[in-house]
């Protein structure tokens, strides 16, 4: 019987290993180094000896396991090609199909940020639920799209790219993307810094805010939970963007749940409090009650998110 | 073998229906009447008694009958529960079980609006393309969400409801819905006359349009194809609407092709042209070259669309 699985959750530095019951139970985790070198043509052979030697120690026969889902930072299409991953020096290649050649095993690769959607979904924040929006606030805004239990990669591996959702005509300053105006130069940790920054030099009102050297979106969270009045207006122009924005989201795939992650999803009640506040102002009527969570894989929502992938492969 | 499907699209007045072949091959297409007196309670078994006098009338076994797709004008969940259905006077039904007890087949019902994209998809403007978002540019802005194949109807049946992602917060007129500055009230037909009354009263310029008693959207476009300039400026402001709207949802789903329907579709390459190059302006850089099509089955999409979801069902 088919018990057990893999999840191998490739990152520019490490690449985080799980072994999981197909219930979804965390047996063993692990890691080893992300090799580079050679355009990183080590990488996929290191991680399929890494399970090969874990399947031996631990005497598991190969007709017990699923396979292992991948998960690598970068567009991956339909068929598990990778659309080049400048962080491991690989151009484009069909991930899916070396590993599977390597490994011995089926593979599913996706990109890590629904890698760990898909974890959260299954095991996470967005537990029970099926049609999960994960939305990641991290350096930027990241998301995961899954309809009725599969990744939306997108036709060009740009699914759930929310980030880059132009909310600001009038922007002056650029995206890392090289647009003008994208969600995450307000929804991210930087993008909140940033509104911070803008909103201290806007006006003379007092605030722990001027007390702080670089302003972070941490900071601007710890001093509105004690009622700072600048830090909360920003919290509200923040939750205002981003929750306009996850109406329109909702208005293209009308999931059941908003999943909250990434550093800024440490801010808890106050981030979803407002957030869903003003999604509920902008949501069209059918929708608005879909239900905000937070995340809570942290770091493992990959390696969860690539086993679930290879369950439902 | 099975190689017969019928569609069925209920509307207010009349439901279309279909036969074709599992190729998708229109072999017959008729109309029965909708009779919504009893709260619509004979509307089904109208539909099923009509099915099964074609299949009478052309000798068709049952088994060589895939099943019957059936298009409804409301919100539909994924198990074939009608969410109301005001227009036919249905509450909440499970229309799916009922219409198979009916018919004796398999049955898939969707929205009338998804299973309209999703015929486009089969056999129109979207052939050979399965990941597609169609767009309705009608009365209103209605879409349809295919991922791969499948149409993506939503965990409250608001899928693709496109129409009412919020474009302008400083719009002071009420939508339909009961919001403000949805797609809606511009990208529509609607819109685009409402626009250009608004830029006509707005400026002096000489136009076609002020010798127009009632001004609609064929009108802005016949004067701009005319090169009428302020009627070529509604074109633009609607294409840099809509284009900028769909460049956010490309974000989201990041579709292979954009098609575009509906009465103000009639306009042609001129509405093509303008609403795909501002997509491109604002579009995350992977997605910029999504392509963009017209509808073309017109009235029939419907119930390809509702063949089309029992071969996939």
């Amino acid at each position: 019987m088919k018990q057990y699985v893999f999840g191998a959750d490739i990152g520019g530095t490490t690449v985080k290993l799980g072994l999981f019951t197909a219930e979804g139970e965390l047996l063993d985790k692990w890691e080893i180094p992300t090799r580079k070198e050679e355009s990183g043509a080590l990488i996929l052979p290191d991680v399929a000896e890494s399970i090969q030697a874990r399947m031996k120690e631990k005497n598991l026969d190969p007709e017990t396991v699923v396979g292992a889902g991948i998960g690598v930072p970068g567009p991956v299409r339909e068929d598990g090609t990778v659309n080049g991953c400048v962080n491991l020096g690989w151009g484009v290649i069909n991930v899916e199909k070396q590993a599977e050649e390597l490994l011995g095993l089926p593979v599913k690769v996706g990109n890590d940020a629904n890698m760990a959607s898909l974890g959260e979904m299954w095991q996470g924040g967005g537990k029970g639920f099926s049609s999960v929006v994960m939305v990641t606030l991290g350096t930027g805004v990241g998301g995961g799209i899954i309809i009725n239990g599969k990744m939306v990669s997108g036709s060009n591996g740009a699914g759930g790219e929310i980030g880059h959702i132009c909310v600001d005509e009038t922007e002056t300053e650029t995206c890392g993307c090289g647009n003008r105006g994208c969600l995450e130069q307000y929804g991210s940790a930087t993008g909140i810094a940033r509104m911070a920054v803008k909103a201290l030099a806007a006006s003379d009102k007092a605030s722990k805010l001027r007390d702080v050297e670089t302003v972070t979106a941490k900071n601007v969270f710890d001093a509105a939970k004690e009622q700072d009045e600048l830090a909360l207006e920003v919290v509200e122009q923040h939750g205002r963007i981003l929750g306009k924005a996850l109406a329109g989201i909702a208005c293209v795939c009308d999931p059941e749940v908003f999943v909250i992650g990434g550093g800024v999803s440490k801010a808890g009640d106050l981030l979803i409090d407002t957030v869903s506040k003003y999604y509920r102002q902008f949501a069209f009527h059918a929708s608005r009650e879909t239900k905000f969570a937070l995340a809570c894989l942290g770091n493992d929502a990959g390696i969860y998110g690539c086993a679930e992938a290879i369950l439902t492969k």
